[in-house]
């Protein structure tokens, strides 16, 4: 049996937010956690937050799952608690993810360096951060671990499942792996599987990163760490996640208009440029280069056939209705990644929505487009909430859970 | 007056090629040659090949320019010349440049690495190499030296000037600056001014040099200097030549056959990584880190307009018959970008044809996809040359010119 801890697992990275609504949950030490790699691994702790109250029927659970660089925190807690979160405009009261209706769960990944479990945490065995000697962990490993947390929280299915890019990918295999767990799926700019241009593209951001002197075999911490590799990788990020079209439009070809004026001079930068060293230098301030390197490569061996007879086999045991979202300027997981997996899923005769939202934003568009996005999650959530009948009036009238 | 001579600068670049038939041709040092910055800058080599022979009337000359990390050596010179050039299938006997018809001319740009005067020349007034001391240049001053060449070849009116890339960005300028030099025009793949994405890109890749620590703000001649920073830039790079597609369809999720075969061992490559490292690597070879960072910041200041009431005026300045070719899967530089420069001289009433290769290669079909841009540059050439009465067979029967 799991049991919960109030304790965050001991973390060598200083910029870890000491959040007030962050949950702790240890899996049970006496249970082995064994990797996708076969490995046991631990101690696994997972930082969480939730928001609304869970039902007694506990049936009204949604769980939202982040992308890279995402944490516990999708939303803020109230008056109490002045953070925005990365979704505060999808939840909340009377918002798409109602906190008067659901209860609302979202964890930090495994691997993750806001509070669970990373390569940034001291390993108990040696009293040393982990570094590059944390064991290489896939999505299948970051779900397994929330379906510790989402047993210990006493739900058997939840809800509603729903996530963004690296989130989608972690619903996608919510609904693959624990079907019987997973009332309804929401898959928002998210490939079944990385295909080849993604991972160069997160090859390339490894390089940058390992190739800084500062990076020392992932051993830097106590030391300002490899800030110019992962920053670089953070400025090709940044492009990844927009468009050509939105960078034009924001940008166009405008210098900055402090700092240096000359053209001429290799030190004046266009907008563009500023734009992406600020990005850079901002995630240096909330983001561990380990953690990034470990992330990236789950994302790189993200398949959903693994361990499956094949890819069509995997999706096939989705039993859930699903609402699959594109975003049409998308470059980094391209909207035929995801007319892939719903053609697929209707070949197979399953109840699938498909919606694109049309923006210039890029694949950022899940994080930026919430008017758009707004009234597609509505009415998938709406019908399939209400069909299933998970939510009882007399349960939903409770506001957020102290 | 411009002489000639038969001495290469002297560079620091220790993976220059001796080509045997290169040729050099310095500016009259007694002309001063500004740049756009206003710096009079000197003295300057081009590095140069021709093929084929200039024909009594001297108006059978095509100017082939050259992308970002090009030469002069566009093609082979026949069989005593064992070394293909990089536009080996389009320029040679009976080929698209035809050489029995032509006299075709190519060179290295100014700021280039293979010959003509660059960043790791050294400078004739400090006796070190240039490096970071090499004036900011720009598509423009490139043109500007070429146009020194094609004087001192004794050519007035070029029968075409053809490029693609980088190159493409010189042939427009070329048509724009020099009108009535310009016989007929071929653009592939490229826009007529830099866009945001495009450089942001670059600046990722600039990035990746200048905080390699061996990059030592340029300084690094007689060491091995940035090859991570390079290598990474050109990782990206590549990404940036290809598409999603095309990496797709030549390495899927596989991984590299040999070495680690653990997927779960960081160090295990999928094939696109190990692809990428084999080219950045392979770069690492043949070019100086200085000369990328100068010629991809002459890419971003790429702007037509400059020097012009307009980018419609620039455009409108241009004379000749144009050929505008895109790549349909081109993420560098997308077809809108051809497009654009395509609507603009057909609303001024100009001779512009406009074609797509339909290709999944991305940006690099210019460089990959023959077959399809043969036909299109063939009926161009034909028609556009003919007309002019720029060839008369009496002058074309000869063969390469030793």
């Amino acid at each position: 049996m799991a049991y919960v801890t109030q304790t965050a697992p001991k973390s060598a990275f200083p910029k870890l937010k000491r959040r007030p609504f962050v949950r702790y949950f240890t899996l049970d030490p006496e249970v082995p956690f064994v990797l996708d790699s076969g490995r046991k691994f631990g101690p696994v702790t997972l930082a969480y937050e939730t928001y609304g109250k869970l039902n007694a029927a506990r049936d009204n659970a949604i769980l939202i799952t982040h992308a890279l660089t995402g944490d516990s925190h999708c939303a803020s807690h109230g008056s109490h608690d002045p953070e925005p979160g990365w979704w505060e405009s999808l939840v909340g009261l009377g918002r798409v993810f109602d906190t008067r209706r659901y209860f609302i769960i979202c964890s930090n990944v495994l691997g993750g360096c806001q509070g669970s479990t990373g390569p940034a945490c001291y390993d108990p065995a040696t009293g040393r951060p982990y570094g590059m000697r944390f064991p290489v962990i896939t999505i299948r490993d970051m779900v397994r671990a929330q379906k510790a947390l989402i047993d210990h929280l006493g739900i058997r299915r939840l809800a509603n499942v729903v996530g963004g890019s690296m989130g989608g990918m972690q619903a996608l295999t919510w609904a693959v792996e624990y079907p019987e767990a997973v009332g309804s799926l929401i898959v928002i700019a998210a490939p079944g599987r990385a295909f080849s241009q993604s991972i160069a593209y997160n090859e390339v951001m490894r390089r940058a990163i390992m190739t800084d002197p500062q990076w020392n075999s992932g051993d830097y911490y106590g030391t300002p760490g490899p800030v110019n590799g992962l920053a670089t990788a953070r400025m090709l990020g940044m492009i990844t996640y927009q468009s050509d079209e939105s960078m034009m439009l924001k940008f166009g070809r405008e210098f900055v208009s402090n700092g240096h004026h000359d053209p001429f001079d290799m030190r004046t930068q266009f907008q563009v440029e500023s734009y992406l060293h600020y990005q850079g230098a901002k995630l240096v301030e909330r983001f561990d280069a380990n953690t990034y390197l470990y992330l990236i490569r789950a994302i790189d061996l993200f398949d959903l056939s693994w361990g499956h007879p094949s890819y069509e086999a995997a999706l096939g045991r989705i039993s859930c209705p699903v609402l699959i979202v594109g975003v049409s300027s998308d470059i980094l997981y391209p909207t035929w990644q995801q007319e892939e997996i719903v053609t697929i899923l209707r070949s197979q005769g399953k109840e699938v929505e498909y919606e694109v939202i049309e923006t210039p934003f890029g694949h950022d568009g899940f994080l930026i487009e919430f008017e758009k996005m707004e009234p597609m999650l509505r009415r998938f959530l709406s019908r399939c909430c209400n069909q299933a009948g998970h939510l009882r009036r007399s349960d939903s009238a409770c506001l957020v859970d102290a």
